[in-house]
């Protein structure tokens, strides 16, 4: 390791020096770095998915409140989001485990109870991996799945015109980190949940995949107003969001009422709420939206639109817009 | 976590641990937890293979004196050799880093670069990951593969009447460490450059996986008085090493001899040595070891053989023999 003071890293920032670094993607590789997950071609109707996630105690979790049987489901809840973000759907699941010496085989068995739970209700196996000794608690889980060629959607895909649409309310991952951390569940026991076990949109990814009207999706994990940017960027389009028209979980208002809290900038800055970004034709909006309301028994709830651009990201309220900066989660900054 | 004083954890005792949490694999899950690489079937010929591995910084390096593209070939190395164990073909990898502040853009660039020329030759794409903050640099690389059905050899193949054969000379990585840690690279080059960048033995699997007279593989990278009591543990045999007949390279006994340590012990305690570990056919064996030769121009070296057994290894000095401990590397051993 070299001894110069270090520039200050971004995780957008990297992503463009690493795609340098590995050189031109192999014609197999459909989607490489940058996207929620990679895709290659094994034959000619199917591609495969893979995409691995870290969690670190301290950074993205804390063991000291953690239940491990919550945390496996949650390792596993995030790749698979990702997965979903693809249209996919989760084939297999690898593990590599760093433990320190506070972990036994009780937790390590609860760990794995708790991710085998999440894995059997979305059909995915798991094939073990590695564990190994580590300072501090880490997971890394890797997941491969498939789609069908014409379902695959990317962040990439989003058009001039398209509304942003979101799959489910918002906020609830946030407003959950902060009941957690405050050993206050019972106050806002949907957030403290769905930010502890969080429920990756499969069935949600795939339904959206195979509606043409569908151009772009990602999975909204570090925060809308950073996600939404990233889609803006990798489509080369300006995003809006609505500020009157957020969706937002009741049981979010009321916890930011209650601590005094800006909810609009809570639900954009706020991570954890996996819930898909969509990209979709306003023309065929109505239609997808109740077939969808009709399937899932939620709204595909439009906060905003596209329009011809270069990445720029507004928020507008009473017809006014200004920028909204990127506030969400990097996992990089300090 | 629970407040308990936790039991020592051994690889080997949580292993079926964590395969009795999981419960029973389906049916498209060919090989799950305990093997070098996870196998599934996605269709009617083929076998995809993957595994991973989580390198830690003061664990399993140690970032004060590694090279950053060094370390990017050594992460990718350790997964692409227990492809190689499986007569597997590499497909895609994909890197979870956790980074800490002493690590910039220019380590990481090096640390792909790295990764990427071993990657290159391998035929193996690298299909991005994920970089998150970490208490310490944590490496965890996960390789897809795939595999004709036919070749794909595993751990527990062995049979009693096999020869125990290596693919390479040993002790190079135990050897090497010691001269990488003492700063004395020079006076063992081949050692301490096969400790820092080790070749995955990947032509050689594909060329024993072809071969019907190899009926077990695995790679040695913990040691071969460990994994060899892991492959005959898996296998139902006894294994005997014959100390008469180590294949030992020459820089290794000359380190050994210098510094006035026991060679042999320390080519079976030593780790890092990646060759792979074989059971084969005693009658098939001049004529697989003389193709063998003929095409890697080293020797498909016996170090000893298999008896009908339950998983006891002895090892055996003019003809008298005595057991041999596992005295390799434990991931979770303090």
């Amino acid at each position: 390791m070299r001894a110069v003071a270090p520039a200050e890293l971004t995780e957008d920032g990297l992503v463009a020096a690493i795609a340098d670094a590995i050189g031109t993607p192999p014609r197999r590789l459909r989607v490489g770095i940058g996207d929620d997950a990679a895709a290659w071609q094994p034959d000619a109707h199917h591609l495969e998915l893979i995409t691995t996630d870290m969690l670190v105690d301290g950074v993205h979790f804390r063991s000291a409140s953690a239940d491990a049987a919550a945390l496996g489901h949650k390792a596993l809840a995030k790749s698979l989001s990702d997965i979903a973000a693809m249209a996919g759907r989760p084939l297999l699941a690898i593990v590599a485990l760093g433990v320190t010496h506070a972990i036994d085989e009780m937790w390590v068995r609860s760990f794995y109870r708790g991710m085998a739970g999440l894995a059997g209700k979305s059909r995915c196996s798991i094939a073990g991996g590695d564990i190994v000794r580590a300072p501090a608690l880490t997971i890394a889980v890797t997941v491969v799945g498939d789609v069908r060629r014409t379902s695959m959607r990317t962040r990439s895909g989003a058009k001039g015109g398209d509304l942003v649409a979101v799959t489910g309310p918002l906020g609830l991952g946030a407003v959950g980190l902060r009941a957690v951390d405050a050993g206050d569940e019972k106050l806002s026991p949907r957030a403290a949940n769905w930010y502890l076990k969080p429920q990756p949109r499969l069935a949600e990814g795939a339904f959206l995949g195979s509606r043409r009207a569908v151009h772009a999706l990602m999975d909204i994990s570090d925060g809308v107003s950073t996600d939404l940017a990233r889609m803006a960027r990798a489509s080369h389009v300006d995003a809006t969001v609505s500020g009157d028209s957020l969706y937002v979980h009741p049981e979010v208002a009321a916890m930011t009422a209650a601590c005094g809290l800006d909810t609009e900038h809570v639900v954009l800055s706020g991570g954890d709420d996996y819930e898909l970004l969509v990209a979709i034709d306003p023309r065929a909006y109505a239609h997808v939206a109740s077939a969808f309301e009709r399937r899932f028994g939620r709204p595909l709830s439009v906060i905003g639109r596209f329009e011809i651009g270069d990445g720029a990201v507004w928020i507008e309220h009473s017809g006014r817009r200004e920028p909204l900066a990127p506030t969400g989660y990097d996992h990089l900054k300090s």
